[in-house]
């Protein structure tokens, strides 16, 4: 039997014939599509309830409302309903923060993460992209001042520091000609000239991004492949382009094409029905197993495309995933960052909005619901911080007619519900899958990565620079860190210490390593590379009286994640600027503070995990229960929503659990 | 386009039109069997090496090896090298044990896991399978003891403590006829009954595994089954059953069926070749996919399945690593324990073999090798333990002609290898999957699960016993600890401390949870919960001079482990204990020391994980390279092999890589 007769067997059932899989596939897609029950644009509505007006003034009695969680979810619903009128009280395990997985770390509250006060860096979400129009209107409607993410590195002088931010505008693939903009047009704005000048490194050939995404196949693009075991033609692919093509027929469900970048979508019904056989029949693929079979890639082309476009540690997960994540997305899309730190949004939303509705310190461990009693709902928390301390009370208790939780399912699973809810959200509960995601974080004195040679030459000075130049030149120990911040700190505790500094010592560079790099002469973008480190990324921005900036030295996923985290901070750092060297050279460590932050998701108490990522076939089993509410319980969070890991879909999800408790009697 | 003509299109190959791809899995399928190059059975030929002789003596010069990881493969090949004459150094990076993932949890080293000095239970492997051979004739071979593992709960009148044990009995399936064995046979011994009376607990819904799994579909089963939405046919339906018909078109590829349990390899050349198609058909299939597309299994169906037989976490890997585990185990397979510990097999090695060979503390970070010196590999340790302690240095160099790395390859990652290893080598080690494993172990100064209702009445007293009747009764916080050790602990370190109490106080019951549960008495086995605990075992053997045991509450895997991995050591017992009760009743807590241990695989810092599963694809993809040298560097460990995560593979690897090293020239 071949492969194919055998999968023939197991998969009889078809989109055409099978009407209850495809009235639910239906269902999923005008979710996924923002589509409301009467095909209206459900992103219009929710601009109008979030930022236009609020929720609507419609005669039905107040409520209390418990929310579990101050992360972006928990606090746009809190701000709603209490504009409403309602009571709301907000409950959220950290003592010391809100904001959940919008996290900056900076130097407050007796920590000392940089060395430079004024340096700040994101331990979680860093980049909204100008097509998650909720996320920027709020952001604006709330006075923050928001500019360009460099999500590819630009021509610095093609930056304009006074250009104007143009206004969020969002025009509706649901209802033609609708247009949603808080703001006229701004003429004088201009995204600045992309270089690609940032670094591919792999197998240990190195190249900048342009010299392999030429228009002609060149000698860089070829020594790439082959470094993957690619050979004749298959060495002349460019990688995005064999994800790009791979992808183009599962596009063409729904939309069509009308240039070489550009698509256009269908008409509403077969724009809607198109992704809906798109969910029907790819849900239960893993993104290897659609590379695989649908597109034909070898092994070595899916290592070349996992390796350069981040697929290779989510290979298991579901195709869908991925796919999204590169076809909602138009290819004029911006990112946007948020002047002073991404924890400005939800830090504006509880100061400014939520001060006294917000109690810290109250984790959830309890929920009854369903009672009769004057509150239907009742939450208990204990609080992690005191815990122990009998002058504290370890537990309290909430009571309310309304519960929003807005926790992650993984952390979910640990709290006891009374009544169960139902059978597939329990399911939910405990399937629903979590990915890893880890950040190492190194500040430096200088920003080495916008250097030119002559750059090198005038910061070293010519002797120290000639000796750099010098492939085997070993930096004696008191050349290393020049810039690093010792004095006081307390070893183990930082990486500057004499701990941090052991495990450097101990690991490399090789002898045989030849690490004497260009400059890089960048400003902003990503590296990418297959050593531990895998994806880099280096500020879009310098930061107003620091001549120094934040290096996010790894950015990892999954298994790429899992390699780091049963290591301790110092060693991540000791390794994190190992590894930034052999792409960058031995002479950055000069400019190194000693400073530097990392945060595993997986390992952080109260988050489990970096965001819902569904395994295949998850999206079909479980999206059907997973926003549904459970009697007076509501549901909201990236989680519950099918924007998986970003703002927009937390404050989607928000909106709507706002909505439906508002409107109940 | 139905899902099978879309599957059509990618999976056009097939094994025997697919000369290459034919080829592979063939060489796959030998390696998998243990068949050597001429034929020869390895397993005979290992256990001739390991336990009959020795490495032949061949007249080749002597060597001195490097083997990197004192865990089981690393101590075999140091030992079988060292009794050939060779310079053997190992190199371990914990700095008190050897052992690896073969850890005992006891009090020693001033460690103070449990109140009772006599008790200890596992952090990692604690069954060693009847069809094992390498294993448990070495345990022999060294005069450790053992005694069965009670996989399934028995009837203890009929263990009989004097009975001898039977020898290790190996028939080839390859060299017809051949049998291996360690000793005559032992006709007074005989397995104990098996009860199945520990527990099924999903959805609210209990019943014993016996009752479930009558003969005739009775109440208990659909009382299961419905609590998964399966009614009609379906409720009728055993779980493993389920699986079982799954399963068994895949086994009809290399063996017959001959009656209703039990099999019987085709013919060599044929068992070789199905096999080498199940391989080639099967190994890009996840374990849902399988479920899914090949046995038809509807998500509900999948669900239980899943739930009862510890798929559910598991789902998105490869199908083959659960396959194996249910097909190369024949019906009649019997489970081991070492007396006193599974650590006794590592240690014993290591005090009685391998004393000055072993050297603790030193964590490889550098490997040259292909040298132009007088060695050609050389090996840079760091001291983890004494790090920043300048008296004692930092780093150390070991200089050798061979090394074997026993390490897991999540490990190897950030080990730096100069040159670098070849292409497939190295993506292996950038992506081979390791998964998640946590055990929760706690104490109890009773063995409560043997008692029956009597039992329980004598022990609390009647009056007592009375009060834990009523399903509402809530134990003062006196009544609930009474054996607790808490003199003397110091917060926060042990699981009997103020802040224990505090989490458990914090965490229920429920009022509404009724938990009067029955007196299990039962002897071993494990029960299943679909609550966050999932699997819990008793321990199958009392400890002589002691009147308690160590509960494995909680043993989990992959996404069912990372929910429990983000939390501290205190809130595991707590939540833990807290997930027993719903089990076992609230009177258990009677009985709890206040002390246990705890084990995430994944946090561990040395080995990144529990053990090597791949994903879909990765066994085709990486096996053919994962095994092979690079010039003088050789692999072991169950990572190498084809029986991930057991003792046995990470045996055969370092028989095999002692062996190449030893006919080195």
């Amino acid at each position: 039997m071949s492969n194919a007769e055998a999968r023939d067997q197991g998969a009889q059932r078809s989109f055409d014939t099978d009407p209850e899989g495809r009235a639910h596939a239906i269902r999923l897609a005008r979710e996924l599509l923002m589509i409301g029950e009467n095909n209206e644009d459900l992103v219009l509505r929710y601009l109008d309830i979030l930022i236009d007006k609020e929720l609507p003034n419609n005669g039905k009695p107040k409520k209390k409302v418990l929310i579990v969680g101050a992360g972006i979810a928990g606090l746009v619903a809190g701000k709603l309903l209490k504009d409403a009128g309602h009571e709301v009280v907000i409950l959220e395990a950290n003592d010391n923060r809100v904001g959940g997985r919008l996290k900056t770390f900076r130097n407050e509250g007796g920590k000392k993460h940089f060395k430079d006060d004024k340096q700040y860096a994101e331990a979680g979400g860093m980049r909204l992209p100008s097509f998650h129009p909720l996320v920027l209107a709020l952001i604006d409607k709330l006075g923050l001042k928001r500019r360009l993410f460099f999500n590819v590195d630009v021509d610095p002088k093609t930056i304009d520091p006074n250009a104007p931010t143009p206004p969020v505008v969002y025009e509706s693939p649901i209802e033609k000609g609708k247009v949603w903009r808080n703001g006229p047009d701004e003429p004088g704005f201009k995204s600045p000239k992309q270089l690609n000048r940032t670094w591919i490194r792999t197998n240990s050939e190195q190249v900048r991004r342009f010299e392999y995404n030429t228009l002609e196949p060149g000698e860089a693009r070829e020594r790439i492949n082959k470094g993957f075991q690619l050979n004749g033609c298959a060495a002349r692919e460019e990688a995005a382009y064999i994800l790009h093509r791979a992808l183009e027929p599962v596009r063409d469900y729904y939309s069509v094409r009308v240039d070489a970048n550009n698509r256009c979508n269908k008409p509403f019904d077969a724009w809607v029905e198109g992704w809906a056989r798109v969910i029907y029949e790819f849900d239960e693929y893993s993104m290897r197993a659609f590379l695989k079979e649908r597109a034909g890639l070898s092994n070595e082309e899916m290592e070349l495309v996992g390796t350069l476009e981040n697929l290779t540690s989510r290979q298991p997960l579901a195709f869908m995933h991925s796919f999204l994540g590169r076809s909602l997305i138009n290819p004029g899309v911006t990112y946007w960052e948020i002047v002073g730190g991404t924890d400005r949004l939800p830090g504006e939303l509880h100061k400014k909005e939520l001060r006294d509705e917000v109690l810290l310190n109250q984790r959830m461990i309890k929920i009854e619901h369903n009672r009769e009693s004057a509150f239907p709902v009742c939450i208990h928390t204990i609080h992690d911080k005191t815990i122990g301390d009998e002058t504290q009370g370890d537990r309290k208790i909430h009571e309310g007619d309304f519960a929003i939780l807005t926790l992650p399912f993984s952390s979910l699973r640990h709290v006891m519900v009374d009544p169960p809810f139902s059978y597939k959200k329990r399911r939910a509960i405990i399937e629903l899958h979590y990915d890893a995601a880890t950040k190492v974080l190194l500040e430096f004195s200088k920003r080495w990565w916008e250097f030119t040679e002559e750059d090198w030459k005038n910061e070293l000075g010519g002797e120290l620079y000639e000796k750099y130049q010098d492939p085997a030149y070993q930096p004696t120990e008191d050349e290393l860190f020049p810039a690093a911040f010792t004095v006081g700190t307390k070893p183990g505790t930082e990486p500057g210490t004499d701990l941090f500094k052991a495990y450097y010592a101990s690991h490399g560079p090789l002898e045989q390593e030849k690490l004497d790099r260009p400059a890089s002469n960048v400003r902003g973008g990503g590296s990418v590379t297959d050593n531990p480190n895998r994806f880099i990324y280096y500020p879009s921005h310098r930061i107003e009286g620091s001549d120094g900036g934040v290096v996010l030295a790894s950015y990892v996923w999954a298994d790429d994640a899992r390699r780091w985290d049963s290591m301790d901070d110092e060693e991540r750092y000791a390794y994190a600027l190992r590894n930034l060297e052999r792409v960058h050279g031995k002479r950055i460590t000069r400019f190194f503070t000693g400073h530097g932050a990392t945060e595993s998701w997986m390992r952080n108490r109260y988050a489990f995990g970096e965001a819902a990522v569904f395994t295949p076939g998850q999206w079909t089993q479980f999206q059907r229960d997973i926003p549904t509410p459970e009697g007076e319980v509501y549901f909201a969070g990236e989680h519950i929503s099918l924007k998986h890991a970003w703002v927009e879909g937390a404050i989607e999800t928000a909106i709507q659990a706002a909505l439906d408790i508002h409107e109940r009697d």
